[in-house]
């Protein structure tokens, strides 16, 4: 292992808060939030309904909680979700679907950048009757993470929850990245989530958050949320603590644009580094695929001083942030060249 | 429609008992089985295990009740199934496995004949970590009704079966029709089962019996089972009266020869029929593809006195049985060819 | 253990068929009941709809099925129900109501002979907000099981109906043994159900069906309950084989009679029993306290040659049904006198 | 309403942090937690594991978030909880035991302080059989809610535990207050927990943080608890935020001491004060009864500037923290008396 401090570009969730941040969260006026008087809180969960461009948000500890009330929100039990094969709601949220809304998921293969079509959600559509569940939900995600942080246009968005809305179906979008998306679509956060019935958006990853993610949705929606959030542990009490630094997180849409130049850069860096080769990023996360297997890959990396994650038995996942400036990804690239 | 008696081939589910049947109803011993001395059950699954070659059985109401209970007992909450996409368990148990174990549902794409490869479970296996569920069965079926009643072969259940095993997780086998597996491809039935840990096979369906399906495995997982189905419902009292039709239905395992005879009969037959392809059956099932909708194909053979189902919105299933002789298939094409 | 044959009064359960039953088993008109093409089922379930005073009834595989289908088709998840105490539902059924519906239970104490009152109703109701489950359920049971076949006069159960409406709440009547309340109290079998949203009926015990309870409600209730019944495996197929023995069920009723005499007969004979100290009984159902433990007592009983169950540590249950005569009884007391 | 600043009293819940841990807030040492890499996090949970007498601990957003993954961790489905029948896991959690767990429920009415005995605890066990739901946790309370704030004592604890072990039964103990039952009954808290198998206790309440809960036990039950802590989403990311204030919560302990004085002194007024009668408090919980309904008179509280919440149709409860000084104590009886 190098001596020198590594670059940790495992994921944009180990962004450390900034010195505003850190002001705001002792500054912050706070209450109860379980009674509804944290300020903070408050303004926060207004803030983002207007930015996401719905009646009301929530705020939650995290955005797999705001995933999985969402799906228990949406529907009822014994039904079915549509989602795309490998989404982060499929993949990595402990089956939390099957747990605790009963669903039973019908995964689609999206394309390669993780766009499924209206056309698949008509043909995953199923009517319920008395020997099939009737599909209840459709979920997107937006950056797609597991298809390397692609930014799906909000026509693409759109086109597959018009086709779920045509079949009476409502549409949660995971945006856990929607804020990289909407930077590198050049696209207001309210646009990408235009046809959609919900939506989560991480505070914490690139927008710097120390912790919370916000889940929006018509004001019936987000009433319903609100309990759904008690029955799994979620309220929490002077909460504006850390959704005062939630709030400037906010600010932090446009500077994400460097992450997407710092990743553009290390993947052109990769490109001559033996043992991988890079996919050309959307966004902040570069996949590359490894000669030898990931693991063997990454402790190489590692030793080197460069922090990555497997995501495949021969796929990594190197993530830009704003705890790695460019500076780091030069040095990253330096460590990699002289491993 | 016709004014004659329709030729019903909807499904094997739709056999009437024979007149032995029906003695065999009026005279079987009987008891009270949840106390367990029902002598007949007891006789029937103790019969049961030995075909299918297993330590125990138990008799359960329907096929289903069988599928579901196997998995409850082989999972722990939490879980992933991997289900062939086409699988019974996956599109007609109305999301069972979700509501009645919580499981998270994985499913691969089968060949054209429902053949899932061990290379396919090893790609879908997902080892449990702390962000995803670790997958807990696998789910074979076999005929596989969906892909025409497809014959499995045994070996392809083995290899299925090493594949989970090396990586420690169960396998169960939906053999709804195994009894026609066995005599399509003249293996026995407990050479079909011989690498799985749990079974279920109904006596309704092409063996002719007029209710219950067998679900086996070791004592200690029928044991189990024997709980889990009083959770849902199915134990019964003096259940003799069906289990001694149940026991004259194993004696009908190689009449179903003659299921598979018709059934070949019927799609050369359905070769000149306009507005419909047949696919070449391998039991019991014909499956066809329709030039005009599936409905509107189905509607007109009713009119003339033959049932079947949609299977798709261009698929349309006959299914052979007891019921439906060779001249009721002779019949059936003549009605078909002129309408 | 005597070598005459026990006298076997463990419960109503192990009534065989008449062989008028098995006659009916054997001639049965039958068809495919998942199609609702059975004629005896149909048959069946329009005359229990009537008998109960409902739209309509579902033929079910046991008891516990049909109220465990009841509870799902009430409620939303995430309720509470009121059950009293004793009841077999919150006692037999394996946690049924939160397996399968996730309802918490709120059990309420009834009397001695388990009525629970409008009062307890209302102070047990709980109304829904931000951290309570709202009672979404009032469950009754008549007659009493575990208070010793108590039958509970129709007042009583509208009272309670009453209250539950009065909230908002709707009510099940488990009547496994309606028919021995309906005799023992002289009131049609729909004066008892006359205020209840959904009622379960047993047609196997003191009825003497082989197997099948009914569970009847609005056609609404119905048609979502087929589709449970679907989800927990209960559909079956010609199921008339053992319908039939059902319709002939339904004219036992009066018959019932004959056991509460006998089990009149048989508490009045214990009191000259030492060690056990009889409760009077209102039906079929004679509950004694021993004054050793109730295993003790029952082996001894067992050994003469006389079948009981244990119902508590120092609580023994005997059970008269048409498999036990008035010489039963008899002989029964003398075997006691003479261990 | 009064134009002063009210005197809130509905619950320790609302106190805001002090400065002292809003520069912890700012100034604590930070990293991703769920890489298990937040080092103030980290230290939380050691000393909190040490505090407890327990191997290891998690900090997790809410009290009701550690009580439902406890109940998860030590069942399986299927079983049952004993609880005590006014305790918060039962009435205010949204009947998660059933939710989450499938638990189904078994109340047990402790006496007026909310104690449970052994013999309770051997009343309500339930073996496991083919009907039964085993017996599968033992839930206590202390301080107990509902029961005005009642502290438990360390021997009533082990006795209930001790008997649960008997049985075989795991213990939970839901210590959200557990610290003012340490300082009521001047005995350390491992001295409290020394029986049971994990206890949930708040830094937020009277300890005073903004958010937090621990919950504790084995480092395999705690291994597993963060696996469910993800399932429930409430893995947080630089938690140090918050989990820096929740350090100087636990130097909070003794000074509790002041807030069960202040609840005396409360108390002891309240007596003069026509339409409630106090209960004498055993902590920071102040009990009353009302002559006319419970919101009736807590709304001429609020008028006159005081804050509580209603318990019960006559029933209010008013709660002492740091943000109630003993003048605002005398304030608030001031303003009550010339209501």
């Amino acid at each position: 292992m190098s001596e020198e401090r590594p670059i940790d570009m495992r994921s944009d969730t180990v962004t450390r808060p900034s010195d505003a941040m850190r002001e705001a969260a002792r500054d912050a006026p706070v209450g109860d939030d379980v009674y509804r008087e944290d300020p903070t809180v408050n303004d926060l969960e207004s803030r983002v309904a207007d930015l996401l461009g719905f009646e009301a948000s929530l705020y939650v500890p995290s955005g797999t909680m705001g995933n999985q009330i969402a799906a228990r929100v949406h529907t009822e039990r014994g039904e079915e979700a549509i989602v795309e094969r490998e989404s982060h709601v499929y993949k990595w949220e402990l089956g939390g679907f099957a747990q605790h809304a009963g669903l039973q998921v019908r995964p689609v293969d999206g394309d390669d950048r993780g766009v499924i079509s209206p056309a698949q959600v008509h043909e995953a559509y199923v009517e319920a009757d008395g020997h099939r569940p009737g599909t209840g939900l459709v979920c997107l995600e937006d950056t797609h993470n597991s298809k390397g942080g692609t930014a799906i246009a909000p026509t693409d968005i759109d086109a597959v929850a018009d086709a779920a809305h045509d079949l009476g179906v409502p549409v949660h979008l995971d945006g856990a990245r929607l804020a990289n998306a909407s930077v590198a679509l050049d696209s207001p956060l309210h646009r990408l989530t235009h046809e959609v019935d919900s939506t989560m958006m991480c505070l914490s990853k690139g927008l710097g958050a120390p912790v919370g993610s916000m889940l929006a949705g018509s004001e019936a929606f987000v009433e319903k949320a609100r309990r759904v959030r008690k029955l799994f542990g979620g309220g929490m009490r002077q909460a504006g603590i850390v959704a005062g630094p939630g709030l400037l997180a906010l600010e932090n849409v446009e500077r994400l644009a460097e992450d997407h130049e710092h990743a553009a850069l290390l993947a052109e860096g990769l490109e001559a580094i033996p043992g991988v080769t890079p996919y050309t990023p959307e966004t902040n996360i570069v996949l590359g695929a490894t000669d030898d297997s990931a693991e063997a890959f990454l402790e190489e990396c590692a030793e080197a001083g460069v922090l990555g994650v497997p995501f495949d038995d021969h796929l990594v996942r190197f993530v830009t942030h704003w705890d790695v400036s460019r500076e780091d990804v030069e040095t990253a690239l330096d460590r990699l060249r002289e491993r």
